[in-house]
């Protein structure tokens, strides 16, 4: 399967397939230097099936982790890029989850003021979210993704293959992204959550697509992209508060996303999947805590606060709300409706 | 003195006027959160009139010189960003010299994405060069402007009344990349610098206009920009070799013009203008020492590089030639013909 990502300065494809790494030749061009960055987490395995197919690669292998979106490693990959004599032609391939992506996806942003970017991502979150929009970045002072860039990859490449490795708890990480695009946008997506057998590839393809039209639609995140935040602002702030060491962003985003389900049938879907997907229950939180992380989060000398609706699996409602009504929906709690 | 830059994605004035710094909320829009990022050796009366005419905003100085381009600056100038809580629809002034500039542009295109930057150039060089074309970076690795981006200015103030502070030998620095724009695009500007007084206000003009037209066409460098390099392939390696605390840039830029200018009266009347700027000889170079630097400073595997000649004032010539031509051009040296 293939989607294109058409924006108004490039367009790129997006190929979902089983074995497409095994062929990244089909679309990245491997005659040149290729710099292809990785994490300590990523099983050799892929990295050999990739690094094979290139003529003149060298692989950097980061220490695994959310703290390797930094300052530090982003200098490092950029000297490793001077070192190898790296030129306006040639590439990176990102080989890993979002933390791969959206580092090595800053240094070819900003290598030469930009070389080309070939995204593989490894994890199904990151297939799922960080493989369209462009978005990369890293993290400094507290906030995450403050640094950055828009920088389009020149094509993405999606195997499902490579989740056979992925730790059972990081596939239900991702899913609750490609489920949150359904729940705004997709009711089909919604529908396939509900089978014994979950089809990831249809999971993947839908969800992508879904994010692929509001991405063209909004390529830098001026207005519509904001539903792609359905979930986040609560969720960010338990993943703040309580979710450093204890819940992955999925987990975090699946909670968040249930204070702003507003139909009841709805919700008891939801959680049932939840229950299929092991999801952790909302923790016991601190509402004044709570709040702090989102007034911090926004970074906004704004009053007001947009947030994200789901009444009806599929489609959404923005409404911008004072943050006092959102502590109200803090203090009804998310079980409740 | 107004010129527009038409890119295809966003458009923005310059103006080059006296006392434009005074008149700042003409073009910027003052009434947010102002980083105004200035160096140690900007006049501090010039810092107070910007200043004072923002509503909220805080002044950073980073120490003056090329050394301030590099990754521990960019981090600490992200970091004031964050700490003072700094927002997407915040702004960054640049007031300083193409180092300020350059700097302060590349965390404007990074901090959260990218916010609005202004550029107010107080150096020669900065005005006439630097003001224009949107490339920002910083150094790293013995290389200059190796990380960067293409992030345009919302707008551009000139002032040539600032010039009055800067040092006689930086004024003529900046001469020369006016003239140097006069000789590959515009006679009249080079009819300019045969005058006894020089009227640099027309100089300033006529040189960012020349620029602006030729970033409109190539506006991400890959075809006619290169023009813009013109005496740079020779200036460069000069400069590397032999410039670093001896030469300013533009005096070795003077130094590589002369190799490539194919026309005997020309450049005797090039040479008389460099007598009038008191430019520096080219000193004794030893060839191979330059030609490694040519070869470094393209950092590409091609085993062609393409030169920019000057056979009449006002028109330019490419030619892809071999490194070999390049080095009978060293042999030649720079005041034959
Ligand atoms: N750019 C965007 O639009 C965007 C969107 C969503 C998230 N993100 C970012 O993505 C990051 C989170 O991504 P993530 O969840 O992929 O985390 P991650 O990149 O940290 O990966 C999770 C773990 O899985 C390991 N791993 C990767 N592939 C594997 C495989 N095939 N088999 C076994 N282990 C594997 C990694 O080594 C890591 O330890 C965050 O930094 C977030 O900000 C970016
Ligand atoms: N982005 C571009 O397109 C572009 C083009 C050309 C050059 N550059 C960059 O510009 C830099 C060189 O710029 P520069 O020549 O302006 O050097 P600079 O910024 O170092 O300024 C030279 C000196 O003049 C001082 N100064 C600045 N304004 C002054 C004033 N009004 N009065 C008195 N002193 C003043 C500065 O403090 C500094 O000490 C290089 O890093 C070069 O790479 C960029
Ligand atoms: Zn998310
Ligand atoms: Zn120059």
């Amino acid at each position: 399967m293939q989607l294109n990502v058409n924006l108004k300065d490039c367009a790129y494809p997006i190929t979902i397939q089983r074995n497409a790494l095994n062929n990244i030749q089909e679309t990245i061009q491997t005659n040149r230097k290729i710099m292809i960055i990785t994490d300590s987490g990523v099983p050799q395995k892929w990295i050999d099936i990739v690094s094979s197919q290139c003529l003149d690669s060298f692989i950097v292998t980061i220490p695994n982790g959310e703290q390797s979106k930094c300052f530090k490693q982003y200098e490092e990959l950029l000297l490793e890029a001077i070192e190898h004599e790296m030129t306006r032609k040639d590439a990176i391939i990102a080989l890993g989850g979002g933390v791969v992506g959206d580092l090595a996806g800053f240094v070819a942003a900003t290598y030469m003021r930009g070389i080309d970017f070939y995204n593989i991502p490894t994890t199904l979150l990151s297939q799922v979210d960080s493989s369209v929009g462009g978005k990369v970045a890293i993290d400094a002072g507290n906030y995450k993704n403050i640094v950055g860039a828009f920088w389009q990859p020149k094509a993405v490449i999606i195997d499902p293959n490579v989740l056979s490795t992925l730790p059972q708890r990081h596939i239900n990480n991702g899913l609750v992204e490609a489920l949150k695009t359904g729940l705004i946008q997709d009711k089909e997506l919604v529908e396939l959550f509900k089978q014994d057998d979950l089809d990831i590839d249809q999971i993947i393809y839908r969800s992508i697509n879904v994010k692929r039209k509001v991405v063209e639609q909004d390529e830098r995140e001026s207005s519509l992209r904001k539903i792609l935040n359905f979930g986040h602002t609560i969720g960010h702030a338990i993943e703040g508060a309580y979710g450093l060491d204890t819940y992955l962003h999925g987990e975090c985003v699946a909670m968040g996303m249930l204070f702003f389900i507003d139909n009841k049938e709805l919700k008891e879907d939801v959680l049932k999947i939840y229950e299929k997907l092991h999801l952790p229950k909302v923790p016991d939180y601190d509402v004044d805590t709570l709040m702090n992380f989102i007034q911090h989060d926004k970074k906004s000398s704004s009053s007001s606060i947009t947030i994200v609706l789901v009444k009806q699996a599929g489609t959404y409602e923005l409404q911008e709300v004072s943050y006092d009504t959102i502590k109200t929906y803090l203090e009804r709690g998310p079980y409740e409706k």
